[in-house]
């Protein structure tokens, strides 16, 4: 018997990385991160941020360490750069430094200014070996929405739609229920439990009377934010009623009627008023405002007009589209992007490889704008 | 060593609808057939129905046995039943009595008036065992254009269109080109190449001058339709003028003017006026005008207006339709099936799961209407 060879750097990470999606929803604003230390070619100990506030990775491996296991001489591998500041933690560059690692490998240099590099600098500096960039683009895509809320000062913002196989989100009269099936509707409940914000608009609140909770309830409770220029939300709607359950925000055109936005501040919801007096103005705005809220991903689950307003302004940075095999036809029919939309189909933003997933009948198709 | 457990009867026929499958194109208005000869867990010979006019499958197969090789006691897969009748070829059933199989496995009783059971029944009168059945539904599938076309004397209606990940087939300015990419034309070229007709709108005539001809070609030459109402097809179009590749009709409307009419048929090409005075009425009647001649499969290449009218009568069996990784937007840009639309989502038609696979950056899914 031979042994098998050894996993290499790639397989050690694509781990480290897998330990680290397991954060997603919990951690931020935090990054996601995993961490594996490794010698002779097995793992000592492995560990992930599992939430806002609590251990890193580092630190999280470090416990996982067998009682009296001396990590000394190991090679750990770690999804981004360990931090050097004492934040919510003290840092976790002086604990790997402590351990006596004969080499860390690291997949992505964390963009957050207090470390960008120095992290990786101060491990350096104690003489130990440090590789940066193995799996980096993967680590990159996880954390996505982290690294665009450090650099943009913008929320990572998700489309999500459900349309027929030819491209309706209604009919001609505006029914629309259901047009996925419900393990896609499970879906979506996942992913609004894993966002700070769930943008919608008057149309869809007319129409629906949503509720735009996470049912069940997920690891985060995603604000309700709702896109109504003439401050039209009903006083008696599932929206205002619910505001025991999750927060709710009207964002309201600077010509509302300010009897009907004191009527919704009298609710307890938070009121903010357009400033631009555009539709497209109203979404900057917006992304700004969740920015300053702490918010890292925003999800899009809304009508024709709004998401033309993100899309218009590229504002969309990945999609969750649901297809179901119903087909209903209708020129008046509403497709997902209204608007007015592009002249000339060599205009479209470019996209991401599509991946595609049959859920139950239905395709869940996403994609991701390539920036 | 033991010997591998034997091919069961599924997986026989499976293989013999493989090879039927391979002709497609070439053999309609014909049904597609497969045959293999198995003796001993051994395939003794193959065949499939090549060509229109050509031998069956059966005896392809009787003639692929080794020289000197004589089958008596052997099992035969068939797809279809073997005829009873003497058509362009001499009846199948008296070529299989006379190889004196052992057993039959038949997968599908054969539609046309003729044959319907006898063609077994003659196989059975001579004391050979006859099973029908096997890989039934897969065989219906394979041939359910050739079923259609006799039992309800139409052609399958094959649905292609191209639209952006936001369901639309065009931008608001009416720009479509390209919205799929490379790879999915050619995709379409090899279907264009399987088909009796092409059907396409004036609409479509007027903005692209389309070819509609298979490039390369392929195993038929389609005849080219086009729904023309006012007759306005441009006598400098290029389908007035590559009628020698390829067959023209036009199904103008009663009202057309019949200048434009007898201009058009001065060009060669065929008109046929649609009696009903509906588009709808006009659907049915270009389907049985097809189903005279003699027509097995139709491609519908057009706009969302003629897409609407075979949608609206329920006239459309299969759909392949192209999604690529483009988002345009736009309220007014069309869809692919215009018309007034259904008015519920719970009235779509119901549609087979829906299977995918990806063409480059496309993706292609196909589905069929359940009857």
């Amino acid at each position: 018997m031979t042994q098998a060879p050894p996993p290499d750097d790639q397989q050690w990470m694509r781990h480290a990385l897998a330990l680290a999606a397991q954060g997603k929803g919990r951690v931020e604003p935090n990054p996601m991160v995993g961490c594996v230390i490794v010698r002779d070619h097995v793992a000592l100990a492995e560990g992930f941020h599992q939430k806002f506030g609590g251990p890193h990775a580092e630190r999280e491996a470090l416990s996982a360490l067998p009682a009296g296991c001396d990590p000394a001489g190991a090679t750990w591998y770690v999804t981004l750069e360990p931090c050097c500041h004492t934040g919510k933690t003290p840092p976790c560059s002086d604990a790997v430094i402590a351990a006596r690692p004969r080499r860390v490998v690291v997949a992505a240099v964390d963009p957050f200014p207090e470390v960008a590099g120095r992290g990786i600098a101060q491990i350096r500096a104690a003489g130990i070996e440090v590789e940066v960039g193995v799996c980096e683009a993967e680590a990159n895509r996880l954390n996505a929405p982290f690294i665009k809320r450090i650099r943009q000062r913008q929320p990572w913002v998700i489309a999500k739609w459900a349309m027929t196989l030819d491209g309706k989100i209604a009919t001609h009269c505006g029914n629309s229920q259901w047009i996925s099936g419900e393990a896609s509707r499970r879906r979506v409940h996942q992913v609004r439990g894993q966002v700070d914000a769930i943008v919608t608009g008057i149309g869809s609140v007319l129409a629906d009377d949503p509720t735009l909770t996470a049912r069940p309830p997920g690891p985060r409770t995603a604000a309700r934010i709702v896109m109504d220029d003439r401050a039209q939300v009903p006083l008696d709607s599932t929206l205002i009623k619910t505001q025991s359950l999750a927060g709710l925000h009207v964002m309201v055109g600077a010509a509302a009627p300010q009897d009907r936005i004191d009527a919704l501040r009298n609710t307890g919801c938070g009121v903010i008023v357009n400033a631009s007096g555009t539709r497209t103005g109203g979404v900057e705005q917006l992304m700004a405002w969740c920015h300053d809220q702490g918010m890292t991903n925003i999800l899009l689950e809304a009508g024709a007009g709004v998401l033309a307003s993100f899309f218009e302004v590229d504002a969309i940075d990945e999609y969750q589209i649901f297809i179901a095999p119903k087909l209903v036809g209708g020129s008046t029919a509403p497709g997902p992007l209204g608007g007015v939309g592009l002249s000339q189909i060599a205009q479209s933003p470019s996209l991401e490889p599509l991946q595609v997933e049959t859920i139950e009948g239905d395709l869940l198709v996403t994609t991701r704008r390539v920036r």
